[in-house]
């Protein structure tokens, strides 16, 4: 087979990939796929209407179609539009509003309970389920298929944004949810019509240098390429009215202090708790 | 903002979602972006021909767009095109043949080394990065932005297939690519041209009523939504001339023993020798 050369590349691509780090970076290759990958923003403002009929099947069959370790299909999804529980589901992610506002939250599980029903009714034990990396690889399942689930719906039109703080306290979500033992929420994923009186902007990030090595990784090129995010990240948070910040501040802020996990330090704890030994 | 009634849905559609689960899925909403995530399968057999120009620097475009928890972005990611650094990798990963003659395998890096780094600057140490927590973040954010990288690379025509197998021997991947301290390898990308002599298929997966649940989970639509699996899985793998197995014993294969781990029962200590503590 004759590899093609990379076509010239569309002034679209070069706008798309400068919108995304500031900078611009030496690349080909374009299509309606990449289009909708390097537009992706996270929306915090959405409308009461609920999604199309069909495209919660359709998003899903998006998410069953991405990678599975070993074909486990170590994942759940639940999707939750009852009001009282998106209220709950709120309060834990310590009272984000847009959770309360889109149609419906899909609380992403990395579920281990399938596997174990599955030996159970054969009358075997799975040694691997009580060890770190068997919930890293349902984790890692949960976040793979939650991710083409978000291009999906953004390919549809859709906003959407993540919501980490679900591991605020994953036994209360457990027990809203009824999640079975070994089965636990990593995170949540908002999905809605994008309230259009309140836009959402692309944000910047890292140069592709800082990221992405070659052969080697190369810690000297960080410095240059973090002092260049912490002037885009000033730059952009002025454009969008936002408290003056450097990146590397919030990263610190995020991570200086205990208090600044939210209850995430107690993580551990709640997993094993849930079912999960990680030995 | 009125919603628009869901769009007819093209025969394609209701194709790509029966190939994906072997059952049909009420379903609505389709465009190119669909048909890509919808058409995925591994690929483990490449042409030696290199990626064309710029289409790595596309790729990791579209994986920076990925979203990251608190916007801390901590991932890396290695691009491996030596030979002899590739040769190594497929060793650590049980001798996988297709890591040889791939012409470049992405290794995804979980990396709190640059939020040390940034906070080291300040004179500041962060208390949150030694907890499971902030293990488990960097993890997800490496697989949204992993996820990103082979939408956008199946998008653009290249076959790809994750190595979970690097966790066989985290240490040795650091050691090989020079990984400072607080950063792990949590799998690989293996991306080129597909071997046009050596088709791939879409994997049927379980149904969609086994993984998407409503309101709260049900764990009792799953014994006979397995059970159809198990018969998609049969009919699947004697199609492809694979061994008879069904799904459900090759999960309990994978994770019956120790032994089956292939040494990533020892996860957790090796996190804790390249810096992630796991409190």
């Amino acid at each position: 087979m004759n590899v093609p050369f990379s076509p010239p590349q569309p002034a679209e691509a070069a706008e798309a990939i400068f919108r995304r780090y500031r900078e611009d970076v030496l690349a080909r290759g374009w299509n309606d796929t990449l289009a909708v990958l390097l537009d992706h923003r996270s929306v915090r403002s959405y409308l009461a209407d609920p999604l199309p009929e069909g495209f919660l099947e359709t998003i899903i069959s998006a998410s069953s179609s991405a990678p599975s370790s070993s074909n486990v299909q170590a994942w759940s999804v639940v999707a939750v539009t009852d009001p009282e529980k998106r209220a709950r589901l709120s309060e834990i992610a310590g009272g984000q509003a847009h959770i309360r506002q889109a149609p419906v939250i899909l609380v992403w599980i990395a579920d281990l309970s399938r596997a174990e029903a599955v030996a159970g009714r054969e009358g075997v034990t799975l040694e691997g389920l009580g060890y770190t990396e068997t919930f890293l690889l349902a984790a890692i399942d949960a976040a793979l298929a939650a991710q083409n689930a978000l291009v999906a719906a953004e390919s549809l039109g859709l906003g959407a944004v993540y919501i980490g703080a679900l591991r605020n306290d994953p036994a209360a979500v457990a027990a809203l949810l009824d999640l079975p033992p070994r089965a636990v929420a990593v995170f949540g994923l908002l999905l809605g019509h994008p309230d259009p009186s309140v836009p959402s902007a692309v944000k910047p990030r890292l140069p592709q240098q800082a990221v992405l090595h070659r052969e080697t990784y190369r810690p000297e090129v960080q410095p240059a390429a973090i002092a260049r995010h912490d002037a885009v990240t000033a730059a952009f948070r002025a454009e969008q009215k936002l408290p003056e910040q450097s990146w590397s501040s919030l990263v610190i802020e995020r991570l200086r202090t205990v208090a600044a996990l939210k209850g995430r330090d107690r993580l551990r704890g709640v997993l094993e708790t849930l079912g999960f030994a990680l030995k």
